[in-house]
């Protein structure tokens, strides 16, 4: 764990007719801004792309994760290097020639549809800009190896222990064994670090891998998702309605309140088979 | 409840070893368009100022908490008319001779510091632009009235314990008797809702009540509060350090991890006094 992502804070601890000081721990948030520098018609120009909220710690994944999973970069390659000019900032540099993509492309980038805003206009406008979504397989992984996730996560996420602030996403390999582990205050900051670190690792697409989510799973966590080609989800928690409709037009598995003994299944169930 | 907060699907519930089709209930998570429309030097124009993954209901309230909480618009008599276009926009329109405070100001305005990012500048950003943070109170309120929240959250709060996919902002007058609840995917949504409703009642500053919140407490919920003028939150969940940091600044009462029987004070406890 990043010793970086809690602090010690003097609290009180209030019981039924009884107050304590305690010592407690908090899950830092601090603002980090994501600056991309890149050729422009008369040289390199440096823009700033966004300030998140995030727990410090793998800055350079969660920069270069965002910048991919928002479809402003497309792979490794175009990365010339990446600095850190400050604790909060991380400047990542386009090599040369690289075209830049974010002139067409917004935060929000799913309100650009021609027959005006809705969940399936959001989910074509990051269909249209994902590379790998397409992408056909014949993946069957036996349901028990689902069944022993949640205690796989827990066993590796001992920060969440101590703060109950932390969400975290992970990947497991096709076989269940854990590969590695992200942990953040935002939930999308979280799997954009996951996601930055196998861009930088060049494993693309993660079409190889199941990402599981400690929390709820909503329309932009599935995007980020689907941008990195994963094929298989499983959230702790709840999806969202266009969460489970964007996964079924992917063909994504998808599954929810993934507990030791029980899970749902969404979408994509050709991919779990039930023999034990 | 809103009919529209929630639908079914059929799904498949997987225990060990054995599968079942069983119909679910999904929280629904579809896109707002929150358009302004306002005077220019030579007329209305309208401006397209944020897209938010939300839950359909109170999108009127979302609208008019999003615009005053980022600052944009300063009070209810700031506004003339709101319309809903379509099912998935909310339009609202200003007075004539209202100057529209966004051009200063946008949903990164927590960047925009001298000396550089950090939650400093963050915080400090914030409360140059809150009208109420500053405001004294002789408010004290006893321990017992914390441990009855819970209870009284899940029983206003049905649709929880439904899809378990929403967050709740809910609020409470200063002898525990509940007020009004607002739900969405968006915990950040939620709590635009509850305090667009009081803009629109013009109960501002929110300085007579108790937030409840459902889940995490982190920076951008605090700022939101603060902007209203609330001095009392209280979490289900955990705060991160920038909250608590951040509450302390501005003489909050902040309490996490509230439990029936137990709660965690960070901050502002001269208002909870332990007699019973």
């Amino acid at each position: 764990m990043d010793t970086g992502s809690i602090e010690s804070a003097k609290i009180k601890r209030v019981g039924v007719g009884v107050i304590t000081d305690i010592e407690d721990e908090l899950a830092i948030e601090e603002p980090l801004e994501i600056q991309l520098a890149y050729e422009s018609g008369t040289g390199f120009i440096k823009k700033n792309i966004a300030v998140t909220m995030r727990t410090p710690g793998s800055d350079e994944e969660l920069a270069v994760g965002f910048l991919f999973t928002e479809g402003i970069i497309k792979n490794r390659n175009e990365i010339k290097g990446i600095d850190q000019p400050n604790e909060n900032s991380v400047l990542v540099r386009l090599n040369e020639g690289v075209k830049r993509h974010f002139n067409t492309i917004s935060r929000n980038f799913y309100t650009t549809s021609s027959c005006g805003i809705c969940g399936k206009a959001s989910i074509d406008a990051v269909t249209v800009l994902s590379e790998y979504y397409y992408a056909n397989d014949d993946i069957v992984l036996p349901a028990r190896l689902f069944h022993e996730l949640p205690l796989k996560l827990r066993k590796q996420q001992e920060i969440f222990k101590n703060t109950g602030g932390l969400h975290a996403a992970a990947l497991f390999d096709l076989n269940g064994n854990f590969i590695e582990l992200r942990e953040d205050v935002g939930r999308h900051n979280a799997l954009d670090k996951i996601i930055g670190r196998s861009l930088m690792n060049e494993n693309m697409p993660m079409d190889n891998v199941i990402l599981l989510l400690s929390g709820r799973a909503g329309f932009e966590l599935i995007q980020k998702a689907i941008m990195a080609g994963i094929k298989i989800i499983a959230a702790i928690g709840a999806p969202s309605s266009l969460a489970v409709e964007f996964a079924r037009e992917c063909n994504i598995t998808l599954i929810g309140f993934l507990k030791n003994e029980r899970f749902n299944i969404y979408t994509g169930e050709q991919r779990i088979r039930m023999s034990l």
